[in-house]
């Protein structure tokens, strides 16, 4: 079994110690899946790293990889059509478990599922040059 | 370099190929980042494999691992301390382009970045039961 770290007051470090219950769907060494109590849809599965940590940049890469392959497995077994992958970070992001979390939920239709606001920019090239040449300077 | 499909009328494996120019800030033999031209919020990135499908379930794993921790090293670098990551599939999740991407979107304040509405459901635990075991047996 792998070594992660965990958080003695966190919900989903609980779940994942067996300490409060879930509807489990798979678990591996480093990845836990099981259904949101209060789904969006019907199908509205978290995947979660075991490692602790509230976003996303707080988790190793090796706790990382797991993720999608095992959203895509749980996405393909709903037999959803339509679905979303979310992960939020942040409280003005919507994240409301400061533990790392992606979210599949099925889209059925207009009113089941995500709802989506997309408020686009328009931004001028030259601050989005300027941006790439920030970026891949700290990465 | 490794092997990956390709379609002709893809826009993004256009950009992959190199036919369309991009605002690329990270490349590997897998994976291709670049900004959203049309972003939520200043630093809104697209993280890409370059092997083509529309989905999440088109995609193989191999393909899938290296999107979050890329993803997590663009956030990193943006200096977002909120920020969603959100993959849509399909005309009713809100999914634009049929080439499998993640969005990196930082969330400054209310009025930028995405826009979200959370339609919870309650349901019943008998039902999420029998789904659970639904879906494992498909896993």
């Amino acid at each position: 079994m792998s070594t992660f770290k965990m958080a003695a007051n966190c919900i989903f470090c609980k779940i994942i110690k067996g300490d409060i219950p879930s509807m489990k769907v798979f678990e591996s060494d480093k990845t836990l899946a099981f259904l949101d109590i209060n789904p969006l849809s019907y199908g509205h599965t978290l995947i979660i790293p075991k490692h602790h940590g509230a976003k996303l940049t707080d988790i190793p890469e090796e706790h990382l990889t797991e993720l999608l392959p095992i959203a895509s497995r749980i996405a393909k077994a709903s037999g959803a059509a339509n679905y979303n992958i979310l992960q939020n970070n942040g409280r003005l992001a919507h994240q409301e478990v400061d533990h790392v979390h992606l979210h599949m939920i099925p889209k059925p239709n207009e009113q089941e599922g995500l709802g989506i606001q997309w408020p686009q920019q328009q931004v001028e090239k030259e601050r989005l040059q300027k941006l790439v040449e920030e970026i891949k300077s700290k990465m």
